[in-house]
């Protein structure tokens, strides 16, 4: 996949378009670091959108359950939505597996010519490495503004 | 998924704006029929792509391997693409599981407008029912045009 979050949901690591910068967002705190690898320069930045725990929502609409790969080397995973029957098309597609949820794939239709796709991968359980979320000393006295030519969140 | 395509890669059933539409397509023949479910209104249309054998091509690169799902419900995945190093950006993506080579996604990146993405699910080895590869009887005077509102291939 594109970019290469690693560690957990809040921490990632993304080459942009002018280098490497790595992520650390603390939604308890609502802050986010971005930090550029080469120079350790440090950005901090209101973190404005609240955490998305990447559940399926109370309110979904099941849509379908199949399997993915093939026998021997399958997982069955389900298709949730927000499409309200005879009222609403859908804007959000999620597929989770089965049995734990974990996630697998969540589509945004933002509007008619922009779609936002996530697929996860590599998954596990727990924080290996806590230690990942301790912003750099660089961050004390960091930049309050955006370094350019990063990925948008 | 969208659409619902079943028992094999060549017979679907497609859900169009006019109506449901059940496709057969015939490799070996350069034939497709595509029949109308409710009337059985059968148009017989020249196959001009050739069979695609959803293999990974010889000279494809790799991208990347990794898992999706979580613990206990996962498979793993490879991602193989058209991208050539320092030379030309990948135009097409496939993903298919590491051992035995399922088809898992397919992603074409058409022109900066148009992206094509196809998911596989339910992949089972063999066809159980080859019976549903023989057009009905209104093929035999079939149409030579085809119907309008249906999902475009």
């Amino acid at each position: 996949p594109v970019g290469g979050c690693v560690e957990g949901w809040a921490h990632c690591t993304l080459r942009g378009g002018g280098g490497l910068f790595e992520y650390i967002l603390l939604y308890k705190d609502r802050m986010m670091f971005q930090i550029e690898q080469a120079t350790k320069q440090c950005s901090k930045i209101s973190l404005t959108e609240p955490w998305d725990p990447l559940d399926i929502p109370q309110n979904a609409t099941f849509e379908d359950e199949y399997s993915i790969g093939g026998p021997q080397e399958q997982i069955t995973v389900q298709e949730w939505s927000d499409r309200k029957s005879a009222r609403s098309y859908e804007t959000w597609i999620g597929i989770y597996t089965a049995k734990d949820c974990y996630p697998v794939q969540e589509t945004f239709t933002k509007n008619y010519s922009v779609i936002l796709s996530t697929r996860f991968f590599d998954i596990q359980l727990g924080i290996k490495d806590p230690s990942v979320f301790i912003p750099p000393s660089t961050c004390q006295t960091a930049w309050a503004e955006r370094m350019s030519e990063d990925c948008s969140w």
